[in-house]
């Protein structure tokens, strides 16, 4: 998907949410364990109840190996719903990946083209070549680690490196990386007040901000610090609408929860 | 499995080596595409040729998920193959993952528990409570990115921090968390005179060496600098031996490669 169609997607749905396609067996409702595919058969339902609400939707790749083969063919199944029914939705394979070169470029191939995920997060560590193969693939885009929203973060990405911190040269650094136009970034909402510093290195680039709702952070903190002109935002939220309720109006519930979120993106923006 | 149960393996079999089973199915002997798992069928004959002279086996993940469903099948029956034929053989799930703690969780169950690998390959970037649902698995090891062998290691790796460097780092920092005597580390062959330095932060911990044959680096510098009195290393190949030969007697080739290294590591563990 090229950037404009997402853009004018958060334009006409008046948000820049995104629903994080996590499904815990334990946690959802009872009535779909006796299905053929239950994690399937919830995310059908979450996405046909909140699709109007959202505008990427981001299931983490741990959620689905943790079932084995039976996961894989959840995950294949969910993508191949979305890029079906809603291709203007872009999608998120939230898979922190990062190999040597010929190794990063299997796993492009697998999210990036065989199973046509809009994009993949990757891990810095291993630098440009172990991320360059994800960015070769044309008409997608790579989402790159940046500051994460879990206490780990302030073990190695807030290091002084010189006058700069870790996670700061890793969005300076990956600029000068061969189609670097097709990179976003993860940042943590649960720092905010870092967002100002990170508009200074990467003005333009959309984040992918974790960590609204059940990781804490505040919405309107984001949007004061790290909105653009073209918005700049994908805000996701998991736990808080997909467990909205354990009931059998999961569905209704998750969209009420959507809806919240949605309500304060578009009151937000119009702020701008 | 225990720490002592891989060095008595060492000992006995006067090997360090660990093999690769990095399959791709354009390298393969063309007479197993017909077969109903190509993947499965060539580890297999892989590992009945070479499992006297190797340790280790490590299947790259991405080399699975390249093929979706059908690779996860192929690596499912690898490692049960493994096992079930072979429990005294460390497995190695060199997946590279790691994400915020309950995700974390998710791939450690899934590569630790459900597939049953002795260890798996973990990146740093998120720090600490990222890594620790690895090590909390009792008797499993996970193998931590040190100094990769790859040129984008110099992009961070070796940034420095203070008087010290971003992977010097990680190996002070790891040495601190919960169970970190389960903690083993990458560290790339092409830069031995760095193991010198490394020995020094991480005098007993085993290292997984990758990059000797195809990505360069000399066995007999590895050892000069990262042998300990328990060996304390893993040398990983693999396209010098599974692609030693692309007729019917692929097997028996990779026997021989895989001999050549074994019989070179028996001379310098004799020297020790």
């Amino acid at each position: 998907m090229k950037l404009e169609s997402l853009i004018s997607e958060i334009h006409k749905k008046k948000s820049f949410l995104c629903i994080g396609l996590d499904v815990d067996l334990n946690k959802i409702p009872a009535h779909l364990l006796d299905t053929d595919d239950p994690i399937f058969q919830f995310n059908k339902a979450i996405i046909n109840a909140t699709h109007h609400l959202a505008v990427a939707y981001k299931p983490n790749i741990a959620f689905y190996e943790a079932y084995g083969l039976k996961g894989w063919k959840s995950l294949e199944k969910t993508i191949g719903y979305l890029n079906e029914h809603h291709p203007e939705i872009f999608t998120i394979a939230d898979a922190k990946r990062g190999d040597i070169g010929n190794t990063s470029a299997m796993y492009a191939n697998a999210f990036l083209k065989e199973m046509n995920f809009d994009s993949i997060t990757v891990a810095p560590y291993m630098g440009k070549d172990s991320v360059e193969p994800f960015l070769a693939v044309e008409g997608k885009h790579t989402i790159l680690l940046g500051l994460t929203s879990n206490e780990g973060a302030f073990d190695f990405q807030t290091k002084k490196i010189g006058d700069s911190e870790l996670y700061k040269e890793v969005l300076l650094t990956s600029r000068g990386w061969k189609h670097s136009d097709r990179l976003m970034y993860v940042v943590g909402a649960t720092k905010a007040e870092y967002l100002a510093d990170i508009r200074k290195i990467i003005p333009e680039s959309f984040l992918l901000i974790p960590g609204v709702g059940a990781q804490g952070g505040s919405l309107s903190e984001v949007c004061k610090y790290g909105m653009t002109e073209n918005i700049g935002l994908l805000v996701n939220s998991s736990r808080g609408i997909l467990y909205a309720s354990k009931g059998k109006d999961f569905a209704d519930a998750a969209a009420e929860a959507a809806t919240v979120l949605q309500l304060e993106m578009k009151k937000l923006m119009q702020k701008k």
